[in-house]
């Protein structure tokens, strides 16, 4: 049975199914408006709360135009990444000698920015993503066409609250930096050798929410002469000052 | 009259006066396929020969879906740029104190790449932005989007030979700088303080011409991980390497 078309799979069991044995890979789960819940209903509505998966009930026939049949939802549909997720856990359990370099995403929800980001992570040589559960663009075929194939070799860390992932990392010894309009170092103006760190982008409209801000150990700065640069932009060009530097100091 | 839709300009007359007043404007025009020619649209044609501008015969059924009613193109539509073009004469004249710095864009037709890479030379502060007749991206809502509307501050320079502009660039003390995966140095290897600069940049599939790589005065790479970094990172991961030195030789 091959019911996921654009990375929607829906029904009951269907759904079920994958939120018992792989809930990672779910970015959302739609159910229908209005609908009345039935046993297995109730049941997936648990486990998504329990997998603290965001639930949404809006009318399910505006999805009818990524289905090439007349299909009948049973009232529940999932959005699913091509990709799996991983935990914040697991992303630090892996064995790596060198420093680890990740980019958390802070409301980044442009796909083409997300996109271009982890094609830039993987061109950079560092090692992972970082993106919340609710303020952040899901993986979808954008995303995966962008990043040129970077999907496939660059973890995506989901978290359902940045701020405490923030915390975990900052317990293993990685160092939290904040990119800011108003900070007043530049960012070519720290050091980013011998150190793990997480570089904090947040969205271009509304920039790093304040808690996050308030947990940053640096906040960086790129001067334009022209509104902001783009996000992808900004963070191609710290990675690449990082890696000049890392190469600098390693030659 | 208002016949111009989505940069679109249609009819013989309209059409002839854009080139007899404002051809820099014309990224190309569609003649009918087929269409016996009278004095007109003869004049249309030789004056589109003699301002280099590209003359496609199609069917200009293709393009109803642009325009709102149903109209008649009198066998004639220009696709005009949202803004004019300069010429490398023009651009050279236009006095500046400093340096000059531009983007040389040899082959990048993605409009994504084309207006992300206007706006990052806005961001940077520097001056203009050179593209090709033919192997180019015209202007249209998309790059002007992406843009952010740097669009109408950074010149876009338009020439029907790269290689000739860019012996004239050379003529007024500019050195070239091509991008290359096989380059020798590291962009972040060269100097580009207290000098003019054009910055060339391929697409992403063929890179730059053979003949445009001879007249490189410097090769420069960005090392990446994986596959090549997009066009539009590269380009401003340099221009921010290059805007770097010169902060902080200024300082």
């Amino acid at each position: 049975m091959n019911n996921t078309e654009n990375n929607y799979i829906y029904g009951k069991n269907p759904v079920y199914e994958i939120l018992t044995k792989n809930p990672k890979r779910i970015n959302k789960i739609y159910i229908q408006k209005g609908i009345s819940y039935d046993k297995r209903l109730k049941n997936i509505s648990e486990l998504a709360f329990q997998n603290k998966i965001v639930v949404q009930n809006v009318n399910l026939q505006k999805f009818s135009e990524y289905f090439e049949e007349k299909t009948n939802f049973q009232g529940v549909i999932a959005h699913v990444a091509p990709v799996e997720y991983i935990e914040l856990d697991e992303f630090l359990e892996t064995n790596k000698n060198d420093f680890k370099r990740i980019v958390i995403l802070d409301g980044v929800s442009d796909p083409h920015n997300f996109g271009a980001i982890i094609r830039t992570v993987a061109a950079a040589g560092f090692d992972g993503v970082m993106v919340s559960n609710h303020r952040s663009c899901p993986i979808n075929a954008t995303v995966e066409k962008i990043s040129s194939g970077a999907i496939n070799h660059i973890p995506i860390i989901k978290t359902t609250s940045l701020s405490a992932s923030i915390d975990l990392l900052k317990k293993h010894d990685f160092w939290v930096i904040a990119t800011q309009m108003e900070a007043k170092d530049n960012y070519y103006e720290i050091d980013y050798t011998d150190m793990n760190f997480a570089l904090v982008m947040g969205s271009e409209g509304k920039g790093i929410s304040k808690t996050i801000l308030n947990k940053a150990d640096f906040c960086v700065k790129l001067e334009s002469n022209f509104e902001s640069l783009n996000v992808s932009a900004t963070t191609a060009v710290i990675l690449y000052e990082a890696l000049r530097q890392i190469k600098i100091k390693t030659k």
